[in-house]
């Protein structure tokens, strides 16, 4: 039983102090549902292994009174399996399989299509030891050899990318988990959580249907979505209709 | 209460007495999930208005004691509403709502091209009286004015369309439900069990991954899906390689 009620968590910030992977803005989420508070590490792109003594190079990683877990799917099962008394972040195995395909899909159609958007504000905003091993990393690996000035250029052509499936998912429902949010929730809004913290022009019009459920995602938990270094998803002007 | 555990059911088939309707197929399965007899209503694509007694244009539709019910969606609700002591086809709302997204993504990238590959055959294949109407529907609702000739034309260049994601979420389960199947893998078993009422080529290298999954998918409740009018889904030749 995690002591004084607080799970440890090492996190991806920027330099605003703002969490930027989904996968830690995910388990931010996962642990609140679940009723604990967070110990959080604050750390940026590098030195991963040295502040978790070894154990990963990538985050989330928690530890629970003594015991380490990283991967963020192996975290919110260890959390419903350790603490099957609190609520529950999946109701079943049917869901936990089918919030992957969700959140798979997601990356493919909603934060790639926005990484290409935003990876130079990605960059600047990254803390200023982190900037060399951000543009080299992702340059090599996703950019294809161009820059991320190259990459991010005319961007205001390509937005906004919210596909209209995930708005259907949320016609019927105040949630992906039904009446109550859930691990589902937490997945698919990280997409616009680690958007928000890195978009120094906003992805989304003003009436964007999705929009009541994020701010509400944004709400959750005392407002754990509010950080200072978070910037406003909505805004887009919209296009000039030709005369 | 089903009188004799026995639920009617007005179905889609072909010349052949095999269900078409992916709607149907899934409520096929559905109700032997929860442990019902069906007593199937036979009929094509034309005069379900006049059989239902100006119930429904539409099938699936079942008749519960006496107590109609359409559409497939409310169908499965109804049937875990009133039956909450029988096996359940959802574990709870959230797996709904997700089952619902995965479905219109399969429709998108697994029905509609080979809906287009298998046109001729879905038409050849209908019953004598319907013939006309499927013709004229389909090729006035889905083919844009071309023939269901012209569009089946070629198939052998578009084939095989299953998309890796699917492929990847049975990867670590033996079925969507998880240990056992439920509502979400009837849904997605419906596109190969449409297909293979249609398909006088099969769709699928013998290879394919999925293989195992939709095998015993097809040899569920006594091999529902093995009705004699199916034809193979396995068997699609390899393309040759260049020398």
């Amino acid at each position: 039983m995690a002591s004084n009620n607080s799970i440890r968590l090492f996190d991806l910030q920027l330099e605003t102090g703002c969490t930027i992977s989904p996968f830690v803005w995910r388990i931010k989420y996962a642990l609140k549902h679940k009723g604990f508070d967070i110990d959080i590490v604050p750390n940026g792109f590098t030195g991963i292994r040295e502040i978790t003594n070894g154990f990963s190079d990538r985050v989330p990683v928690i530890v629970d009174d003594g015991h380490w877990v990283r991967d963020s799917w192996d975290i919110a099962v260890y959390l419903d399996e350790t603490y099957p008394d609190r609520p529950m972040l999946y109701e079943g195995p049917s869901q936990r399989i089918l919030t992957r395909f969700v959140d798979n899909w997601m990356w493919a159609t909603i934060i790639r299509p926005w990484f290409y958007c935003y990876i130079k504000d990605y960059h600047d905003l990254s803390m200023p030891r982190d900037r060399a091993y951000v543009r080299e990393s992702r340059e090599r690996l996703f950019l294809g050899g161009r820059t991320i000035e190259e990459t991010q250029a005319g961007r205001e052509e390509r937005l906004p990318t919210v596909p209209e499936p995930l708005r259907a998912m949320l016609a019927d429902s105040p949630w992906l988990g039904g009446p109550a949010p859930n691990y589902a929730d937490y997945c698919i809004l990280s997409a616009f959580l680690w958007c928000g913290s890195v978009a120094r022009v906003p992805p989304l019009f003003d009436d964007e249907p999705l929009r009541d459920w994020i701010e509400r995602g944004l709400d959750l938990y005392d407002g754990l979505g509010r950080h200072p270094g978070m910037h406003d998803l909505f805004g887009l002007p919209k296009p000039e209709l030709a005369a």
